[in-house]
């Protein structure tokens, strides 16, 4: 699970027919699937709901969790990411659960310990687990099977994902995803956020930066987070974007009063949505989370070989 | 379990009662009360004894944990506390422990999850499992029953508190629920750490500013933690402070050799008490901690609304 | 577990033996053995492989643990180590997992609590566990009895221990541990990182300062972490000392070609060693870190005075 590339299409299908099944049996059941296997989580930057996804996922499952974390490890005495790896493989470690700042590190730790890799999120990269569990949000929210996918699963359905592009490796991961499965993707944003080179991320990707005429078409609107910051650094100015860019209550009402409202979290209230929206009946942002749990249960069955 | 004050009298008896219970009981027995039941740990202040007090209260019911804190998550990012709330939510948890450095926090988290919050420090507001259990340990220590509270089960009882009255959220967690069980409650300080309105706190509660006058009238001797810097900033002189508020043997021979010597911690020994009071025979210093660990399994359970 | 001064041969004779029946025990017998205890890794100082080693054997043993670091509690508000001991100990915490920077931190730790307490390195005074997991690899990979110590157990063994001996608590236990077994022990590094009065730790040491002439004697070459700031401090070129210290694939095939390869971590690759020698065929680095977590679960059992 480093990539969505890495994925086909059935093995998608198999994560989320996987991902219902173990839903569904007893807590206690669920606890013997991976009763006494190992995992660790390595984490090189901070997170909430991705690290505290994946360890209740593993813990619902029985498996005996570690963290390791940059803020009180090794890592700071500038151990390198693979004399880490292998030392969680020694420490009987079976699966590794890594986010990390570079791009592509899941790769390397993947290929330097021989261990099953969770791509917790690389850099401005990936994040394959999000863009599952937002497409199982999807799925069900559209009233579509969720226990299945296939390269025309999500026909009809376009999906607008506005904001910080560049940064973004949950927009990455859906662009990159979403259209093998049947879906139109629309990138919405102004230039400095949103380079016509995003349009290389999937043929079928489409650019609109008028964000009422692409909210028009959305059947999903997926808000990214904006980081002031950023918007400094790149001479934007706050307001502008957000007169031209916030998911406001009345915009929705407006252009896209059926469509679903989707954001990976963590959300800045006020900056790229409106905080009625975020809690409106349209805003699945709660049911994504969940989901992530759920996805992950999955996800770890399926590092460690188990038959769920 | 946001406030002292949110509990009535009779609640505070059937919390006392179920944590005698709690304890009655076999390990094997209490692991079962939470089984699979999940708490989430939210600390945006660190914190070693109600952290891990509380972390091993739900661990011993059987409750998986898990600790979210400021130095490791997304509040870095600046995500709000509401948004955090509802991703614990999401994960399943089914009971917030929340440490957070604005007072009222704790309400809010609440009413905007819906869920039971445990209030485990809001700001300088309250603190309200120290209170209980600093009342189950001067009950205990005092010969009297622990079972229950009434009115007046207290009566009788002196309890001075003694230092930085001004900052400390345990102070006026004591200070709100002891005098509603028939204790007497005096608080002592200079002026600028404890300015005259703290007598709002209660119609009972009384200012003596010597300490000795205060001490000779005390049953429990409650010593409060002083910060340095605190004193620096009110330009206070240290040491006039420990001249005339160091709680010493000499002091404690000599006005109330019988009284009980509680601390919060933690403690800075040779600041607001001296080494050999803290480990004398007075001391009740660390039965509070066992008795935080046992109030603390009996508010989890109350909170996920288990009968024990 | 304070310093392996403590441990007589027979007792770290008999350490292995336990060491070698719980590996031979199933998972689920194993989480017997400590079910239902509870112990405290307090580390002021951070650490991945000693504090997740130790985390893990005390959870495979079925006990539970609390992880108190200096970057989440009142360590941070000037907390005394005693009072935190205390502390640990009321919540009922029977042994505590210290690391200190300070050396002797857990003589005293020991003593103002009375709970068994085992060293996870103090300052560069010692490292316990370490010379016994060091043990236990040296005795598997060299084909000896791994299940008993004597006196002559390493009797023929070289071992040569080169790098920063000054600053290292790897070196010093081990350095005290292994010629009680038998093992001839060659300290090797430029003066400002190995003064004569190493000579003082056993009197069968040997000082040795070219790493090629040790080198040719060594059964084992045990390498030790360079710290940069060190060698700059100390007035040492990095270069000259890489140039006479650095272990490569070239000097170990001239000099040692059937020696053990050791290495305590974290290993910076390209300074100490050569990184294809820390990959090679010699090396016994991963090794020392399963062997880390076999050791630990016997000092654990042993600590809490269980019959493993």
């Amino acid at each position: 699970m480093l990539s969505v590339n890495h994925l086909s299409v059935s093995e998608v299908s198999s994560i989320l027919a996987a991902t219902a099944r173990i839903e569904a049996i007893s807590a206690a059941e669920r606890a013997k699937l991976l009763a006494g296997r190992r995992v660790a989580l390595l984490f090189y930057e901070s997170s909430t709901r991705t690290r505290t996804s994946f360890e209740l996922a593993a813990k619902s499952l029985g498996a005996t969790t570690t963290l390791v974390s940059d803020k009180s490890s090794s890592i700071e005495k500038g151990e390198s990411l693979k004399d880490t790896g292998l030392t969680l493989r020694a420490l009987g470690a079976e699966a590794i659960i890594l986010r990390h700042n570079y791009s592509g590190a899941p790769d390397l730790l993947a290929r330097m310990t021989g261990l099953p890799v969770l791509n917790a999120g690389d850099g401005m990269h990936e994040h394959p687990s999000q863009a599952l569990l937002d497409l199982r949000t999807m799925l069900i929210r559209l009233g579509l099977d969720a226990t299945s996918a296939s390269e025309t699963c999500l026909k009809g359905v376009t999906v607008v994902i506005t904001g910080d592009i560049r940064h973004s490796r949950v927009a990455r991961s859906n662009a990159m995803l979403l259209p093998r499965l049947g879906a139109r993707v629309i990138l919405c944003g102004p230039k400095p956020l949103l380079p016509e080179d995003a349009l290389g991320l999937h043929p079928a990707i489409e650019i609109e930066r008028d964000f009422d005429r692409a909210l028009s078409q959305a059947s999903v609107a997926m808000m990214l987070r904006i980081q002031k910051e950023r918007l400094a650094g790149l001479s934007l100015d706050l307001g502008v974007y957000i007169d031209g860019y916030q998911l406001t209550e009345a915009r929705l009402a407006a252009h896209a009063p059926n469509a679903l409202v989707m954001h990976p979290g963590p959300m800045i209230r006020g900056l790229e949505i409106q905080s009625e929206v975020a809690d409106g009946p349209n805003s699945a942002i709660e049911e994504q989370v969940s989901h992530g749990l759920a996805i992950r249960t999955a996800l770890l069955v399926r590092a460690l070989g188990v038959k769920a």
